[in-house]
């Protein structure tokens, strides 16, 4: 039987942590998750992801089949340096201040550790094994905690001058919008990320409280995106309102996306994408009315396709594609 | 002594032509200028533009050195298709509906032509004989009768999926803000090129006489972009309102496209930009401001290099770059 070659996927979340093995085919042999210990600081968070990867690497081994495992991949919140695997501060990781997280995973699993910002790893993910295949020029937008993006052009991800490109989520469209946590005001992650919405909502409900949305969420605090989803599906005309406003700021954005990168898909992945039509049908009208027609018409506004597993295959995608790379440059080299 | 490869950069702009001959190096070895006949039609404007080209030839051929011209560029405002050399009624060229330009003056010229669109062909003089030589990521932007846009990534010119991408003048700023001609609100373009400055000054002026801008241009109709610059070099505060808040939109902008791309550079050309630094420290400090430090820190936003000679040599790299594709076609298939 021919040996087949493995990676482990590393996602490294603010609330869980997930690490899969995965063959060449994207194909998930075993996994192993557990919450994130954010609060026990980055040395308590690295031995449970030694743990978690250990379990998987055996559970692996266990199995029938002729796997050879390579390389480990991992996907974390950036500001990060992906070149060199260290981490810098994210906003979901605090207390991480400035880990090696490559060079210090490597000197524990003794396999070599890559390291790319999450929503590029997912951006590869869909590129190697989802809706991304065989596709030179897309865009992956991950509207959740945040809004995150991976730019693939001509077949590769697009990094920029220092590995941090694809921050679409603080493209501002509303110069003297609302406050963006990023400093600026009017990015689209202040009207579209989950917690603005959220937010927004209960500004709202605080001055009318005529809203299903406190009968479903008990208060005003307890108001949460998927409270404003289910008010929406039950017509109430202030979650309407809010739903509104998110939709056609995330259409707005969207068509700039197609304006700047002309791509064949724009691929939306994240909590806030599982409202479903409710969320694609509006984002999709406006995107389409506000973009050129010469550029509308090579374009498709779709779900991502690896849903849950996203996290575990973008990180295995991110191990294949710089082992790859190594090969290429060696290559090249002889 | 050795021969030397020229090409012939044409320049299609909606008010004058421009053809230069142009070697390797970006030495312009001859040029002849006319005013587009833009009402009498393609037909008229294309006989004028081989009547030019066949003058620079001869005054190329007339100098002393082996030269052999080998091929047109050509840059020429979009929409246009740049691999079948087609035009589609571009705004400043009424009538062209679809012009099979490359055919045409191939068959009159009797040389291979390559044409782009103007901004693309602008990014491409500046990537191979201007700022942006060794340069791998950088967006030129050009200020003028309309905002257009280069992406190089990678060293390379990017065109997104149907040659299209780079419409940043039609980013949307702000999400209900001013109409823009292209149908949508807020574009970069509604406040920051050329002719919306100088709208917005007449607006401005025409509610309040109380401005140098009447005094210099004689009357609301006759204030245009350049009547701004002066008056708020003479401190008129209504002018400084609406050149504050061009630069503004501008910098917001920029802001954007550091976040989007991470690039090395931006460069700024275009007729907005001999303001000088009237219009580059407010746009610095604006993007600079707005965008992440980690982005920012490896940026320079500066004046485009080659000033009135860019479309001529723009449209010459346009030669330049595709022979050597060419070349290197050749090379992968032997």
């Amino acid at each position: 039987m021919n040996e087949q070659l493995v990676v482990l996927g590393v996602d490294i979340g603010g609330t869980k942590l997930a690490v899969g093995s995965v063959d060449a085919s994207g194909r998930i042999l075993a996994t192993a998750r557990a919450s994130t210990p954010v609060r026990e600081g980055p040395q308590r968070v690295l031995s449970l992801l030694i743990d978690l990867c250990k379990d998987v690497l055996a559970a692996t081994l266990r199995q029938a089949g002729n796997y050879r495992v390579v390389a480990v991949g991992v996907g974390c919140g950036g500001p990060l340096d992906p070149e060199r695997g260290i981490i810098y501060a994210p906003p979901n990781l605090p207390g991480w201040e400035e880990v090696h997280l490559a060079e210090d995973l490597t000197d524990r699993l003794g396999y070599p550790v890559y390291v790319e910002n999450d929503a590029n790893a997912a951006a590869l993910g869909e590129l190697r094994f989802g809706g991304g295949r065989g596709i030179k020029n897309f865009v992956y937008l991950t509207i959740s905690t945040g809004i995150g993006s991976g730019i693939v052009i001509g077949g590769k991800l697009y990094r920029g001058e220092n590995g941090n490109a694809g921050e679409i989520g603080h493209m501002c469209v509303a110069y003297d919008g609302r406050p963006c946590h990023c400093g600026s005001r009017g990015c689209l992650e202040a009207y579209a990320s989950g917690p603005s919405v959220a937010m927004r909502a209960r500004e709202a409900a605080a001055k009318d409280g005529n809203t299903l949305l406190l009968k479903l969420a008990g208060s005003v605090e307890a108001i949460r995106p998927e409270t404003v989803v289910a008010a929406v599906k039950q017509g109430d005309p202030l979650a309407t309102r809010v739903w509104e406003e998110t939709t056609f700021v995330l259409g707005v954005g969207i068509a700039n996306v197609i304006n700047i990168f002309n791509p064949r898909l724009v691929l939306l992945g994240g909590g806030l994408t599982q409202a479903g039509d409710l969320l694609f049908a509006p984002v999709r009208r406006v995107a389409l009315s506000r973009a050129f027609a010469r550029l509308t018409r090579v374009v498709d506004i779709v779900p991502a396709s690896l849903g849950e597993m996203v996290g575990v295959l973008g990180a295995a995608a991110v191990a294949f594609d710089r082992l790859e790379q190594r090969v290429m440059n060696v290559g090249n080299v002889i």
